[in-house]
């Protein structure tokens, strides 16, 4: 097989949602076992000024989810950013799942070059070309809020190691 | 253009790699502005058993150079960890970049199904086709490295924001 745009962003994005969704079952756990309300780990942040845990779960699964529709030129479901609790968290990990499963790949092949333009802040928007856009951006993101929900879970004594982060990885 | 093992591995490696090296001089210019010793960022762990901001550094430059070296199937450079300084991993992770730059792409195109095999911990090894381990395994180590060293720097104060970790995407 030859690498194309969606064998470079539809298998990535599900791994490592799976893998984040993984991640959360641990987190839960833990709070469960030291019998601690989870909501101490979904408001937790690792600086005043970065997102909450909640936050990073949600962006990470718009991430996949935005960027798997611009580049395949298709609508998005919009999701409300209302996740109370662990369950509904892994809740919304799945149906940015089973969203992603109905994107065809053929909508994402061929795409290299067709420019994609995206919200940047509140105010501004941003061009790049579909393969610099999914390489240098979408999974930059991506992975940035799968890795610092995981540094939170870490950071707060969270029994998690690589083999946790790196799970899905398929032979 | 159409997306190639190497334009999905080297160009991804480079940008990650040159924008850390811009986080750290935002980390190096954060400790001589509060007057304190450099060495307390490059000692700092988000928790007890994850590895320290060092580490985070050496691993994420040695992800992509092992990364290349193998889908290549070329010798890389062995880099002693011995960096004491913020300008030490700056030239850790420049000369990471200068090697990088003299990987041929033709010998990272078409790998796509070629078996590699590499180490898991200190005693085992693990084996996966190449287009697999860049995207399943050499692309989430280097995130994952570049991303904690980030967040180890935002958790000491120093002033980050997501225009620093995406510094370099092009369009």
């Amino acid at each position: 097989m030859t690498i194309s745009m969606s064998s470079a962003s539809l298998p990535v994005f599900r791994t490592m949602l799976e893998n984040l969704s993984h991640i959360l079952d641990k987190g839960a756990a833990h709070a469960e076992a030291r019998k601690f309300d989870p909501a101490v780990l979904m408001q937790y942040r690792l600086s005043p000024d970065m997102l909450p845990f909640t936050k990073q779960i949600q962006i990470a699964c718009d991430a996949a989810k935005f960027g798997a529709a611009r580049i395949a030129g298709i609508e998005a479901p919009r999701y409300e950013d209302k996740e109370a609790s662990f369950p509904e968290l892994k809740a919304r990990i799945q149906k940015t799942l089973d969203w992603l499963a109905t994107v065809p790949a053929d909508r994402i092949d061929g795409t290299e070059d067709k420019e994609i333009t995206f919200p940047v802040g509140r105010e501004s928007t941003r061009t790049m070309k579909a393969e610099a856009y999914l390489k240098h951006w979408v999974l930059p993101n991506l992975f940035f809020h799968v890795t610092t929900a995981y540094a939170i879970l870490r950071h707060n004594g969270v029994e998690l190691g690589n083999s946790d982060y790196l799970l899905g990885a398929k032979a």
